[in-house]
This record gives C-alpha cells, sequence and structure tokens, in this order.
C-alpha cells in the first residue's frame, strides 16, 4: 500500500485511528471461550464493528505466540479476513523484530509475504543493516522504534549521545538508509512534547503513535505536535478499545469508543 | 536450568559450543524437501549428530516464522525434540524480542511456557520494563543485545553516550534490574578486542557469542579476552556447522566441523 492511498482512506473516513489487536484470552467475554478460535472470533467481531471507523490495523505478535500454533494460526486468519474484506486497510505487525541482514530477510518474508501485512515494526539497536532488509520490499512499511510510550524508554532511548539523544540519532541516522521513503517511526503518544523537535528531524514521515487512552496519552497534543500537511499520523488505541466491555456488546462497546476517538479526529481534520 | 548446571556440562562435555539451527530451506539437501517437514527433519539429523559435541542449540525464530504455521511447527517439534531426547542441553531461542511491560510478558510466555525454551535473546531499546517480565521466570535466563556481530553495531551500539558507551550503558544499567542475576549477554566473536572492557563491568556473566566461522570472529581471541572462572562463554556457530555439506552426508559433515571447534575448545580449557 502506498502512502499516498493511506493519506486518502484518511480523508475520506476522517479517521487516523489504528486499532490494536491484542488479544489476551483472560480479557475478553468469557462466552467466546467454547468458540473454536476464540482470538479469530473476537478479531473478526471487532473488525466488522469498527472497520469504517479506523484506517489501520495492529496485532502485536506477542498476544499471538504466547498461544503457540494455535495463536499463529489466529493471527494469520485475522491478516487474511483483513485483506479480504476491508484491503483498504492499511495492516501492521507489530512485531518489533530485527537481526543481522540475512536473518532480517528472514522476518521480512514472514510478515511481508507469507501474513501478507502492509509493514511490521522493527527495533533500531542493530543498525542499518538490520533494518534495509525490511525495506527493500516495494509498497511495504518499515516502522522503526523511535521513541517509545513505556517508562523504559528514558533507560537509552532520551540519553545524550554524541551531542543529541539516541532517538533523535535513530531518527537522522536512518533517514540515510536505502530506500527510506519506506520508513514510518513508532513515537509514544506518552511524549507528545517531544513530537515538536522529532518533527523537525524527519518533517513528512508517518509517525505511528501508540499510548492514547489506557497509557494516558493525549490526542489533542499529539496533534498539535506531530501533524503534517498529509497528516502523518496514525494513532493506536488497543485495551481502550476492544475491552471496552467483557459481556456479549464487546464489539458494539468497541465500535462506541472507537467512534470516539474518530469524531474527535474528524474535528481535528476540519 | 541453572547456570551452574551449564557449566557442569561444559566441563563433562569439554565444549561450549552453541550450534546455531537457522534452517534455510533453499541451503538444505534437496533430497530431505520431499518429506513431510522437512526442517524438522534436517534438525533431527543435526541433533543426533552433534548433541555430544556441544551444550546448547539456538534456533532463530526468523528462519522458521518465514515458513508460516508450518514454521512454527517444525520449531515446537525441534525444541520438543531436545527438550525430550537431550534434556541437559540448554537452549535458545534467537528471537531477539522486547516490548512494552505486559508484552513482553506475553513474549516469555511464548518461549518459557509454550515453548519451554531455557532463555531467549532480548533486544534493550525499550529499557527496564521490557526486559524484567523476561528476568520474572525462575532458572530462565534473558540474553540481552549487548555488542552484536554485525557492521550496524557501529551505528548505535559503539556510539559515545553520557562519557560512556552504548552498549556499555546497556551492560552497566541492566546490573541494576530485577533478577539481573538471569541476564546474559550477546557480544560478537567480531569484536573481540571489545571483550576485555566489557569483563571490567560483568565480570561474571554469561556471554553468548555468535560470528565465528561465517561471520570471521576468531576463537582464541574471544577466549583470551572473554573467559572467566566459570568459562562464561557460550561460542555460538550456525552457518559454518549445519551447513557444512549439502549432500546426503550433511549430518555427519557438521558433526565434523562442531568437532573441530569442541576439540579447540577442550584444548582452551585444558
Amino acid at each position: 500500500m502506498t502512502t499516498a492511498a493511506i493519506v486518502s482512506q484518511i480523508r475520506k473516513k476522517k479517521s487516523f485511528l489504528c486499532i490494536g489487536l491484542d488479544v489476551d484470552l483472560q480479557k475478553i467475554p468469557p462466552f467466546l471461550l467454547e468458540k473454536e478460535d476464540p482470538i479469530f472470533e473476537f478479531n473478526k467481531a471487532i473488525i466488522n464493528a469498527t472497520h469504517h471507523l479506523c484506517v489501520a490495523y495492529k496485532p502485536n505478535t506477542a498476544f499471538y505466540e504466547a498461544y503457540g500454533i494455535k495463536g499463529w494460526e489466529s493471527l494469520k486468519k485475522t491478516i487474511d479476513y483483513i485483506n479480504q474484506n476491508h484491503p483498504e486497510i492499511f495492516t501492521i505487525a507489530d512485531a518489533k523484530r530485527g537481526d543481522i541482514g540475512n536473518t532480517s530477510s528472514m522476518y521480512a518474508k514472514a510478515f511481508f509475504e507469507d501474513l501478507s501485512f502492509d509493514s511490521v515494526t522493527v527495533a533500531p539497536y542493530m543498525g542499518k543493516d538490520s533494518v534495509e532488509p525490511f525495506l527493500a520490499f516495494d509498497n511495504k512499511h518499515t516502522i522503526l522504534l523511535a521513541l517509545t510510550s513505556n517508562e523504559g524508554a528514558f533507560d537509552f532511548q532520551t540519553k545524550e549521545l554524541e551531542n543529541t539523544q539516541l532517538y533523535k540519532q535513530v531518527l537522522e541516522t536512518s533517514k540515510s538508509w536505502k530506500n527510506s521513503e519506506n520508513l514510518m517511526y513508532v513515537v509514544g503518544a506518552t511524549k507528545a512534547e517531544y513530537l515538536a523537535d522529532i518533527r523537525k528531524i524527519i518533517p513528512d514521515s508517518f509517525l505511528l503513535v501508540p499510548g492514547v487512552g489506557a497509557q494516558g496519552g493525549n490526542l489533542h497534543d499529539v496533534c498539535k505536535y506531530g501533524m503534517n500537511d498529509q497528516i502523518g499520523l496514525l494513532i493506536n488505541s488497543s485495551r481502550g478499545i476492544i475491552y471496552a466491555s467483557s459481556e456479549s456488546d464487546f464489539a458494539e462497546a468497541a465500535a462506541q469508543k472507537a467512534s470516539d476517538l474518530q469524531q474527535k479526529m474528524a474535528e481535528i481534520l476540519s
């Protein structure tokens, strides 16, 4: 999917919402546990109820791997369901992978070819040759961790590194990598005040912004400092939407939460 | 598995060799492709031929994920085969995971509980709360990326950060994390000259050292600078061992390569 197609969807749906499909069997409505594939049934209901309100879905692979082969099957069914029924939606494998070159190529194959995701999140610690194998794929996007939403971001990411800070160095250095036009970045909503500085380094790149909702990030602050003339933002909410209710009305409740966010986004866009 | 049990195995087998099970269907003997599960058949043959020469096996998850659900099944069968037949062998899921706290817990569950690995490699970029969920497991080991074997290690890891270097800061900071006695570190054999400095910061920790063989690292240099009085080293070779032959004698050829390394290790240990 091209960046232009994402922007076009955002303008059409008046939404730059990404919904995180982080399915924990201990949190989904108990009646679903009787189904053959509770994770997929949960996702399907959430997708059916919310696809008109969001432009992206982001399953975090940890929540599928935790259930082994069955979980990996649920992930495959989920991405296939989205691609078949809502091909206009941008899909993100939140996998935070990264390894030496020939190994990163295998990860890229896993997420871009076998699972047919549009994008994958990648950790920058191992540098250029660990990221470029992902960037080599046409019309696929690599979403590099820059400044994450968690407390641990202050352990290394914000530390002073060669007259700047590590996360800024990641932004700056990655701009020179091959096919860097396929790069997006993760910047946590809990650190909205950093966005003005970030936009000085990467004015045009799309940012995937987790941390609105359960983690406490503020939508208006993120838009104030992070939005550019092509919107440039995908705001993710996971738990705040998908676990809005643990009863049989869970999908409607999720749609209501998604709609609340979408309406705020429509206001901001107008 | 306790660290003492690993050390005991090393002394018994006179080997601190780890064999990387990074199975690429394009590199294994073609006749195996006719089998129902070529990856597992390949691994089983390699394990049968080499288990007395090594103390650890390290499948890199990328090579399994690239083949989707079938690949994940091969990984599960491989780890089950090792655990059932060679429970004394230390197993490493080379997965390089790491995410916000509740998500890292799901990854820990995937590798320590569902797949029953003894250890998993973890990326440090997201800091303390992304690593501690792995450390919380008793008798399981978390192997943190410090200084990797690839060229990209010079992009960020060796950069000056607050009067030291990023990789040294990772070593220093992680020592204060909860249950840090369960930490090991990845240090590439291609950067053996850094090991003396590394040992000043973490004298006692085990190091997983990839990059001997195909990547060009030197065994004697690694031991000279990295060995401590409990050995403290697991030296990994993947391609240099498992792809020694692409004919029907592939397992014997792998055993020969593993034996060459083991004999050098026995000399060093004596």
